[in-house]
């Protein structure tokens, strides 16, 4: 059972995780593999600005997105075939940032003229990117979201853009109690009386399960569990993985019974990426195993999507994100509230790894 | 008779009024009475983010529109009869500030769970607000505006943000040098001449009386004046009561009469709240004894006070903020004219208060 | 023969130009002729707010745009006869900038009340402005343009505003290396082969001369070269004079034949007046010696005034100008090409200005 703690936290603690410098070393998603084509897409990843294309292989590729000429943005200039010529002078680079031609003067090409280029893996309908060290960059390690492209699911994505850091998205979505609040007219989840939770941390993962049992399919499930259901067992497992990917596995069951096949369940996947200090990529998607070839329920989820996770979460988190600056002044007396458990487990591993990276 | 002081001043001095540290021990005017209601309203005074609402009793109030749990806006939350829920995790607050209801985990309420809430008092449609040391507010300094709500009076009211500090608007108003040449074209005041002059301190409060005896009654008041009138006296008696409230009393007489019951007078009343160091709320109204049923009257002031208020001062104030920033690079050598005259003392009484308030 | 210099150079030097204080002792274009007039022109230049206005002579005038008493916009008052008056107290200035009349109090001009003035020559159908220590401001340095007003010439003029340094647009116009590549569509001088080319110093001037033998007129020049032609010389002679103006001469004669009264030549004049730091005041114009009666022809240096010189140069620029303040944390590692031989040369000039005015 929670408890509240009633221990009231400094205000340099609770707003540090908004100051912490971004992890480097992780990947992140870059965009969905439907964004990355032929034509480049400009996008800003941990402050760096990139350029995204797929190579006619169909790999995808990520460089800097700025000439070391005279710093004009590549992504002005234009392909031939799979290298970016500058849209300035034409200096041309190749695939992996190579510069390959220098129509200049007599041709030679500068020893030092490349563009940084970043690894990319396109994996679930998505490109994740590694900001860091080549060299630590394993594909084994980006995290499991099979379920979006899992064939017996159906996706409805979506994202957008908020003006917070990353952290106030992080602990919207780790920390369970402001759905009655924040979400009260969509959520639907009134009256859900908790009967098991856990809470707990793996390497750089931190959970939190909870189960409602022997209760009348909630919200969105009344609508689709099966009729002859008299009650059932809803869990919401939230799965944080570092730096800032959040998998929210929920669904339910007949009541008393184990987990099924049955069971009707869904995965939210939420990836949040930082663009700047201050400023985040929000890509967001919900598979369902149920109703899978009705478009209603597609449209009910993109709607859902935009109401729960923009209108709500993300306009609460840039709100807070414009008082952050003048707490001090304010002199705000911060509180701690139960709710807040696992994002001080998160913010715990990702100061040690911040700590690791300086 | 004024001097023009050819003295100069340094610039140093003369700009100084925009950079001196706000005022808080003082009663502002925070809002029109009506603005105050059921639904609640954000406004920043002070640099201090607030929300305003009126509790069932009728009572208005003031908060802190700052949750102290994760610093969401107040106001983005619900009433809950008298209580503000916050909209993110459901915490309520009293109308006194206190938290009286943690509906996370166990409900323990933090200890030091509150939102600072600030003395107001409704007055003469408009509602004051204490925003420095509870123990000092005396709801008996608040000036004397009784002319607004004198029921044998007409007031039309208005108001607009300026992008200023609040002294470029002090300082416009104290000074009647300005109406010649900025309201030339609205306040028709073309051929006064004056016939005495008085300006003096008293306490925190700095006035500027002046009478032009014996002429057509000016401006608005040719139209309005008793007919029978062939001359009249006119006065203007500002004043100013610190920090920043400014009443302008002026109205005509018949020539060499006192002032007297029949007299057409009309009060102007100007409220400058700082919003932040460098924007302002201006309220403003016109409470007038003469034709007060007249609405094409009321609509003459409407208009009146959105031309000579908001285009031509406001403009000028805010062409001026933007300037001030400038004038060490520009080395603008400043000059002081004798209009200036009830602006230094203004600024004598403010620097002291400030002082006093380090 | 231009050579590739293959050795990187420091991003301190590529970018110093873009941070090197503005050159306060030059003649810079502050407006087109036309643009000075009765009415008050308010313009930014080297970040100093002037206000231009034609007095009843004809002569120009610049004056700061600053009143010494509040601060003003004196473009926000109005004129008397050749003074201007301050809107907001009535002070009035003289075309010289001397206060010669106080209408407040007793009247007394504050002996320091004036109004910074700035030499002003018209020539060419524009104003020149000096900006700096008015004893060096010498009207025989200003740069000939004079086929801009000759009348055996038509011109057609442009302008625009461009959000970067104004030596990113001056590097720009230095360097042809460019044109193939942002200009490909418009510019169309595909296929050219050098024969000739040669880069120089003359004092506080730079030129960039090239000629291309014996081949078919190009671009905008095969419309209007003499049809009897088979082959043409094409010549492009570029000239920049410190600080900002530059001159590109460019024209086709018969081949094999020197220039001549009949050759088809055209003056582009670029005129970059810094604004701020940041910004810059972009005005240009193109003189031509061909179909000085066509008004298709007007037309068409219009549309390609806007094309290559505000959609294509400027916006490189101004992305260019974004992203300079980030080059240090993206560690990109810039390299030099040829053709920043004529911009380096420029650079070195207006190091050694600069430094000598520090």
């Amino acid at each position: 059972m929670e408890q509240s703690m009633t221990i009231g936290r400094g205000r340099e603690k609770a707003l540090a995780p908004y100051f912490r410098p971004l992890i480097r070393n992780a990947w992140y998603c870059a965009a969905w593999a439907t964004e990355v084509g032929e034509t480049m897409l400009a996008r800003r990843i941990l402050d760096i600005p990139l350029v995204l294309y797929r190579a006619e292989t169909g790999e995808p590729v990520a460089l800097l997105d700025v000439c070391p000429h005279k710093l004009a943005p590549m992504h002005l200039g234009r392909r031939i075939g799979d290298n970016l010529m500058c849209g300035y002078h034409g200096l041309q680079f190749d695939k992996g940032g190579a510069c390959v031609h220098n129509p200049q003067g007599n041709g030679v090409i500068p020893p030092h003229a490349r563009l940084r280029s970043f690894p990319l893996v396109e994996r679930y309908g998505t490109v994740w990117i590694w900001m860091g060290d080549r060299a630590l960059a394993d594909p084994a390690t980006i995290p499991n979201f099979g379920h979006i492209d899992d064939p017996k699911r159906k996706t409805v994505t979506g994202g957008h853009h908020v003006a917070s850091n990353y952290m106030m998205m992080v602990e919207n979505l780790m920390d369970l109690g402001h759905v009655l609040y924040l979400h009260g007219q969509t959520a639907g989840t009134d009256g859900l009386v908790l009967s098991d939770n856990k809470v707990g941390t793996n390497d750089n993962s931190v959970f939190d399960h909870r189960l409602y049992s022997d209760i009348p399919p909630p919200g969105i499930f009344a609508k689709y569990a099966h009729p002859d259901w008299k009650s059932s067992d809803f869990w919401t497992d939230i799965t944080w993985q570092a730096p800032s990917v959040i998998r929210n596995h929920t669904g339910v069951s007949p009541a008393g019974e184990a987990r099924q096949a049955s069971s009707v369940d869904l995965f939210g996947s939420h990836f949040l990426t930082p663009e700047t200090q201050n400023t985040t990529h929000y890509f967001y998607c919900h598979s369902r195993n149920f109703l899978t070839n009705d478009s209603s329920v597609d449209e009910f989820f993109c709607n859902w999507q935009r109401t729960a996770l923009k209108a709500e979460d993300s306009r609460v988190a840039e709100a807070i994100a414009r008082l952050v600056p003048e707490a001090d002044d304010l002199d705000v007396q911060m509180v701690f509230l139960s709710t807040d458990r696992s994002g001080v487990r998160v913010n715990r591993i990702l100061d040690e790894m911040a700590h690791a990276e300086q």
